[in-house]
C-alpha cells in the first residue's frame, strides 16, 4: 500500500473527477406530464416501483470507519471506494447505485438517517461500517425498512465462502456436516460466515478473535461475540487460534493476523485453507499448499479468489426482480448454492469458485435469489 | 391537470422505470489502486474535490410537501419531479444530480439528515419544501454546511424575475428605483422575490398574502412575513391586494389567486404584469395585455416565460467552477444581471428574458456567478 499522493500517477489520473455519471433516459425530462405521474403515485404509492428509478436503485451507505486495508478514514476518504462499489453494481448487474457517505458514526444517527432517506431508494447496501456497530445498524434497518438491507462485508463474503467451502468439501470427499471449521476473525465477515455456515449445516465451528477462541467463559465479549460463543464451539475449546487449528478441517481467515506454518501443518489431512486477508493473506498460498488440499485467498493473482462481486450484484438483482422486501437467510443460502453450482464439472483444487468475470454468475445467483424470495413470500405486490 | 393513471398513455410510458441512469467512467473501477486515492484523501481532505465525483454533484432534496400544482404529496410521489430536476441539471449544465426524498417533514430532522449525508455531495438544491419551513431549513443548512445550499423555488424564481423586471423597466423607460411593485403571494417565491428586488434597489414594494397586504399592524404573520412587513411597504398600505395595485407599476403574481381585470386596469400607465401561477396565471395574458405594457407568465406557450431553468444550472455550475462554499446574495444578483443581459439589443415587450433553450444562458450565468464568488472571496482553496 502506497498512501503517497502523486497526481501524475495513472491511479490518480483515472480517478480524477470521480468515477460516476448520472444521465437521463429522456431527451427533455421536466415536462408538464410529470405531474400526472406524481399524482398517480400520490393516489397509489405502489406505482412508485414502476414510475420512478428507485425500485432498481441501491444506496451504498458508509460511515468510512472500516475501509478495507485503511480502517477508519472517514466519509470523504471512503467516497472513492463507494464510487467503485456503485460502478460494480452497474457493470455486473445493470443496477443503479449511488454512494451515501455519512458525517456520523453513531448507530442511532446512522439508522435514523438511512431510514429518513430510504424513500429515495429500492435497496440499502451497507459498506465498510466497523463491527460490532454494523450488526446493530443492519438489524435495526432491516426491521424498519420495507426494502432490502444488506451489509455486504458480512453477507457478500459469507455467501461466497459458503459456495467455495461446499465445493472444497465435495472435492475432498466430504460433506459440510463432516467439517470442523476454525474462523480467525470475529468482525463483520467472521460473524456472518459463522452464521451462514451454521445455517448450512456445518459440523462444528469455532471462532477466534485476537484473544483466542470465543467460549462462554470469556468476559471480554461484545453481545454478538457472546451469542456466538454459545452457538458455536461445540467442542468447548478455550485456547488460542493455533491450538484450535490442531486437527481442524478448515481454516477460514478473515482477519489480518498471520498464522504460523506449524499451525496449518497440524490440521487434519486434506485440509482446506481460506486465507482471505487482503493484500496479505494470513498464510501465503504457497506455504498453505505444502499442507492443504485446497487453498483460497482474497487476491486476484492467485486461484480461487473469494470476491464479493460474485454475490452482491446477483443478490440485489434477484431481490429487485422479485420485488422482495428483504434479503432473507434463505435467499443468501440460495445465492451460495447457485454460485457454487456454476463451477459444475470443472471442479478442481484450483477452481472451487467461478472467476469474477464469469458471465454465468450473475444470472445464476439472480434467478436463484428471486425464486427463493417468491417461494418464501417476501416479494412485494409487484414481485 | 389529469391525475388519472393510464399505463398506456405516452406520459406513463416514457416515465416507466424512472428517468435517471448512473454509469461509470471507468471500464473496471473497483481496482486495488482506489486505496491509494482514499489514503491520499484521508491525509488531505481537500483532495476529495479532485478525486471524487462529489464536487460537481448536487443532491436535489425534497420532502414532497409543496410540489408544483400538487401540494403535499409526500416523498414517493415527489420523486418523478425530482428525477426530472436532476435530468435538467445534467442536460443544461453537465452537472450530476440525484434525488433525495425524505420520510420526514420536521425542520430539525430535515436539517439533521441533510447535514449527515452532506459529505456525499458538492451542493444541496432544496426543492418543493413548503413555506415557511423552507426558510428556516435553508438558513440553518447554509450556516452548517461548507457547500452551496440553494432553495430553487425561492432563489431560482427570484433571479429570473429580477432579470426580467430590469429588462421590462428598461423597455418602458424606467429604472428599478422608479418602480412600485406589488407581489401577490408570500410563500417561498414571493419572499425571495421581495428580498432580491429590495437588494437590487427597487423603489417601493409591498407583498400581499391571502389576507391582504403585509403591514406591521397585522397579528397573523409568521416570523418571515413579520420581518417583511417591516422592511417592505414604505407606503404603509393596509388593505387588499387589489387596493394595493391601484397606481402600481408592477404586479408580480406568485400564487394561485386570480386577480380581476379591474385591478390590472387600475395600475399605472406602462404597467408590467408577471402572472407566474402555473398552469393558470393569476390573470390571463390576453387580458393583461389590454392594460399592461409588458406581460410575462410561467408558461411555455406564451412569450416571456419565467422558468427557473434559466437560473439554477448556471448558478450551480458557476459556484462549482469557483469552488464556492455558498451562494451569496451577490452571486444571485450577478446571475440575474448576466441572465438579463443575454437579451441584449433584441429587447422587446415579448422578449424580456431568453428562452429556456437559448445556449448562451448557462455560460453567461455560470461565468458571472463564478467571477462574483471569487470577487467576494467565498471560493474554496480549490476555486
Amino acid at each position: 500500500m502506497s498512501p503517497a499522493f502523486d497526481p501524475a500517477s495513472p491511479v490518480f489520473q483515472i480517478h480524477q473527477g470521480g468515477k460516476l455519471v448520472v444521465s437521463s433516459t429522456l431527451p427533455l425530462a421536466y415536462t408538464p406530464g410529470v405531474a400526472q405521474v406524481s399524482a398517480a403515485i400520490a393516489a397509489d404509492q405502489a406505482l412508485a416501483a414502476s414510475y420512478t428509478w428507485r425500485s432498481r436503485l441501491v444506496a451504498v451507505v458508509s460511515d468510512g470507519t472500516a475501509v478495507l486495508g485503511l480502517g477508519d478514514i472517514g466519509p470523504a476518504a471512503a467516497l472513492p471506494v463507494m464510487e467503485g462499489k456503485c460502478a460494480l453494481f452497474g457493470q455486473f448487474a445493470g443496477i443503479n447505485a449511488i454512494p451515501i457517505v455519512l458525517d456520523t458514526t453513531d448507530p442511532d444517527e446512522i439508522v435514523e438517517t438511512v431510514a429518513r432517506i430510504a424513500p429515495s431508494f429500492g435497496g440499502i447496501n451497507l459498506e465498510d461500517i466497523s463491527a460490532p456497530r454494523c450488526f446493530e445498524i443492519e438489524r435495526r434497518l432491516r426491521e424498519l425498512l420495507p426494502i432490502p438491507v444488506f451489509h455486504d462485508d458480512q453477507h457478500g463474503t459469507a455467501i461466497v465462502v459458503l459456495a467455495a467451502l461446499r465445493n472444497a468439501a465435495t472435492l475432498t470427499g466430504r460433506k459440510l456436516a463432516d467439517l470442523r471449521v476454525v474462523i480467525s476473525g470475529a468482525g463483520a465477515a467472521g460473524v456472518a460466515c459463522a452464521r451462514i455456515l451454521l445455517a448450512a449445516g456445518i459440523g462444528d465451528l469455532a471462532l477466534a478473535d485476537s484473544r483466542g477462541v470465543l467460549h462462554p467463559g470469556r468476559t471480554d465479549l461484545n453481545p454478538v461475540k457472546r451469542e456466538l460463543a454459545v452457538t458455536t464451539n461445540a467442542a468447548g475449546l478455550t485456547g488460542s487460534l493455533e491450538s484450535a487449528l490442531a486437527g481442524a478441517d478448515v481454516f477460514l481467515g478473515v482477519s489480518a493476523g498471520a498464522v504460523a506454518e506449524d499451525a496449518i501443518a497440524g490440521m487434519a489431512p486434506g485440509s482446506v485453507v481460506f486465507a482471505l486477508a487482503n493484500p496479505d493473506p494470513e498464510v501465503h498460498p504457497d506455504v498453505a499448499h505444502r499442507h492443504a488440499a485446497v487453498v483460497a485467498t482474497g487476491r486476484s493473482d492467485f486461484p480461487n479468489q473469494i470476491n464479493n462481486v460474485l454475490a452482491f450484484p446477483g443478490v440485489f438483482a434477484g431481490a429487485f426482480d422479485a420485488g422482495a422486501r428483504q434479503i432473507t437467510e434463505g435467499m443468501k443460502l440460495a445465492a451460495a448454492a447457485a454460485l457454487g453450482s456454476v463451477v459444475g464439472d470443472r471442479l478442481r483444487p484450483d477452481y472451487i469458485v467461478p472467476a469474477p468475470f464469469d458471465e454465468r454468475v450473475v444470472p445464476a445467483v439472480r434467478l436463484a435469489v428471486a425464486e427463493q424470495a417468491r417461494a418464501e413470500g417476501v416479494a412485494g405486490e409487484l414481485g
